[in-house]
């Protein structure tokens, strides 16, 4: 059982998902206005607990699936984390010593089944499929060693970024990062109760059905733990924070010629335990 | 007459500035928990006509001041934006065509008077005076002759970072810059009615009475409006969201050899018709 937020008839709820849909429990635990604040107050036990052997309020289709934390304080991504990425970028420049950072705005994701938007500045967009974290009990200067005793649930992202937008300017990706629903996050949040669900597992992305990218979180080059300890060590990291964990190769942009996204296409980001994120395109 | 959040006693409120203190105004309107929603109402107007000839509820000395806006949506900063800025890099790349863009979370600054925070993982504490406008009317992709519109009141920003961390990897300042308590907003939001409040304005930021950065808002390499037309291309800017706009030459950074700010140091930073914010500096 999975903790969801979802739009039905205008309405958003929260909830967890069941067989052939979900069950809202919003309206049972109204002290929890979203599932930020659900985990905020350590009630995803309780949670899941209420939503046990109980049938869907919303039969599948009848509803939009919306990002699992609609508004968290932050999301912060990871970049350039799995073996052979720092090379994608010939520029001769050897490894960094520590993992490249950078936030996105909630507005730059939509939810499962929502087209992520190509807009008329850019034909570039691409695909980035990844694990992300959902943080459970918030801390600065977290130890490595207890870092995982910090998230609430595991999710996938599709990092969809406006690849031109990226090297805009002088420092940062900012603006290639942040295009109003140009990447995804979901379906749904699963609860995280064992390190096993996230230390090694296969992450994969389809476009059109064709595989592209295809890694083993086991192989990221800063491992979630060290994530969890490197970033809070300068911000404090409250329950419902995001961190996006970092994309393997085999983006459109490493092919030559570059493949970019096109209206039609369907990705297809999947990790083991998790689930399946998939996403259309549509030109804005 | 300025507008204000502050905190006596532990509670927050806002109101205005008023000879002597300030009047909190924000249980006279409760419909506006914050001046985020002040001025998402375009009610400004209604708000400093509340506070017309009244006297202080607080006066100065009783109360410390806060981020104007505490929770915005967004605050992102301009970087490399006054003339010689990018020769300071001694990077040998040319200025380039467009802004650097990065995001800093709301916890990475703290109100005026507060002290700026040295971390103890490094000594390279450095200051940045720039100014900061407000966006009061929402939109995506705004054109640049109408963006000046768009501005709901002006702050100044000390965008204290820890230099060393915003060399840490391949790409990004992130970590550099989002350092808890690192930076400073404020003191107030003054109400924006007229273009040559941020034309052409004198910006100088001072460390213990020194005169280090001094420049003029007219020299932007990027102006305001091309910065607001810029950033709603990608993102929807929303009431209350912060741009701060670009620091001019002279950090400590730029100094051979480097000067940091240490424990006891004072920064103020003025601009022509905003004010003063002023910050100590503590170890955290």
């Amino acid at each position: 059982m999975n903790l969801v937020t979802f739009t039905s008839n205008g309405v958003q709820h929260w909830g967890v998902t069941v067989p052939g849909g979900v069950l809202a429990l919003s309206a049972e635990f109204p002290q929890w206005p979203t599932l930020r604040e659900v985990i905020a107050a350590g009630a995803v036990p309780e949670v899941l607990a209420a939503g046990q052997g109980r049938m869907a309020s919303h039969a599948e289709g009848s509803f939009t699936y919306d990002i699992p934390i609609p508004q968290p304080e932050k999301i912060i991504c990871v970049g350039v984390n799995f073996p052979d990425r720092n090379a994608e970028y010939k520029d001769g420049q050897d490894a960094p010593p520590n993992m490249s950072l950078f936030p996105r705005f909630a507005r730059s994701f939509t939810g499962h089944g929502q087209p992520l938007k190509r807009p008329p500045e850019s034909p570039q967009l691409d695909y980035e499929g990844e694990i992300a974290v959902i943080i459970g009990t918030g801390g600065r200067r977290i130890p490595e060693a207890e870092a995982l005793n910090h998230i609430a649930a595991l999710t996938l992202c599709n990092e969809g970024t406006i690849r031109d937008w990226v090297r805009h300017a002088k420092f940062n990706v900012t603006q290639g990062k942040n295009w109003d629903g140009s990447g995804a996050i979901g379906p749904w949040a699963v609860p995280f109760t064992d390190p096993a669900q996230i230390l090694d597992v296969q992450l994969e992305t389809r476009v059109n059905g064709e595989l592209r990218q295809s890694d083993r979180s086991g192989r990221m080059l800063f491992p979630v733990a060290r994530q969890i300890a490197y970033i809070s060590t300068f911000t404090t990291l409250v329950p419902g924070d995001i961190i996006v964990t970092g994309t393997p190769t085999g983006a459109g942009a490493r092919f030559d010629p570059p493949i970019w996204l096109k209206p039609g296409d369907v990705v297809e980001v999947t990790a083991e335990g998790i689930g399946t994120l998939t996403n259309g395109v549509v030109d804005e």
